[in-house]
């Protein structure tokens, strides 16, 4: 069985469960805590030497990183991968945007106004996070006015990699009542066959932490 | 003729260059520079919504923009995309963590040290990412410790991804002959077929600037 690294808070992992929920493929989880650092642990590096969550490790012991990566590799084969190589660019258009213009931006506010131990000196980057998730959000919003989903006129990993934080951008101080277009988005892909939410554990067995917290 | 926006500094255009380059394929340069601030204008964003170099644009009219997609869309067909899903996976996870764990530390602070207007209050910026950029350039160093390219066995759109700005990761404050590793596996893509320095104009007619000088 699949085992999955990282923690129900992180979007990026989150990433990775909603679509193995959409597919139904069945994973064990790992707890690997960002907040605590765990990622950053030579336990953890042993097994993804970037030091980031989620990674995925398959049956044979191989392990794939990046969730963006990830999407890719369990999509194939299945609807939410479409079919031709300008959709597929496009999918890849907006995974790339997510992780170059999105995430850093809005995950980074969501986890210095949420989680980061000591947020004093954090004002100048807040700010200038928030003018860039703005935009992002703004960028999101004029394709989404026009159609019901970001690429390839379907349900694809590009909505779930993008669905991830832009479903707690209030958590990171944005007020998605002024994108009404991703509010609509939002609400058709928690409608989904197969939906989860962020904080649901999906995990086929008892999750263990890969670092003990003694 | 593709049509390629974009200036000759930035690493993320010269990716696509090195690409069309290597593949033979001729192309039409239109200056956006960066350091200006052009890729933000209204003319721009008419071309590339998100406001980023680089953007290219197809014969009928169809605009590709994130440097990942254009690589991805470019290499289908061709040597520099390999065979298998696994590999494809590991392909895209380089060109996924340029993307956020690179390119955000080394291109950063290449631009703050060589281009910023005023780069004064930037010093907890550039430590920070000197300390991410290092780490970063530590992954691939251990990768290229025991594998001459970094997926696949075999030269791709990963190794070009993270030639871009590693190659320069000089001007950026790093000193790489801390990566010997990295060293060798620069000079073995310098010595490619096709290969081009960052700065030499390939464009196929005379470069004409999006935004006017004046």
């Amino acid at each position: 069985m699949l085992t999955l690294y990282g923690n129900l808070e992180s979007g990026n992992v989150y990433k990775v469960r909603l679509l193995l929920a959409r597919l139904g493929i069945a994973h064990v989880r790992v707890e690997v805590n960002q907040v605590d650092g765990h990622p950053k642990t030579p336990e953890f590096r042993a097994i993804n030497p970037i030091g980031k969550v989620p990674a995925l490790r398959f049956d044979d012991g191989r392990v794939l990183s990046e969730s963006g990566a990830i999407l890719y590799y369990l999509a194939q084969g299945t609807p939410m991968w479409p079919d031709g190589s300008w959709d597929h660019a496009e999918v890849l258009r907006w995974m790339f945007f997510e992780q170059y213009s999105h995430e850093p931006a809005i995950a980074v506010n969501r986890y210095i106004l949420n989680y980061m131990a000591d947020a004093s000196g954090q004002a100048a980057r807040v700010a200038e996070n928030a003018e860039k998730g703005a935009h992002a959000l703004g960028v999101m919003a004029a394709q989404l006015a026009t159609q019901d989903w970001l690429a390839a006129g379907r349900y694809t990993i590009a909505d779930i990699a993008l669905y991830a934080y832009t479903h707690t951008a209030n958590e990171a101080g944005f007020d998605l009542a002024a994108f009404p277009a991703i509010g609509r988005w939002l609400a058709r892909i928690a409608a989904q066959p197969g939906h989860i939410a962020q904080m649901e554990e999906t995990s086929a067995a008892p999750v263990e932490s890969l670092i003990g917290s003694g």
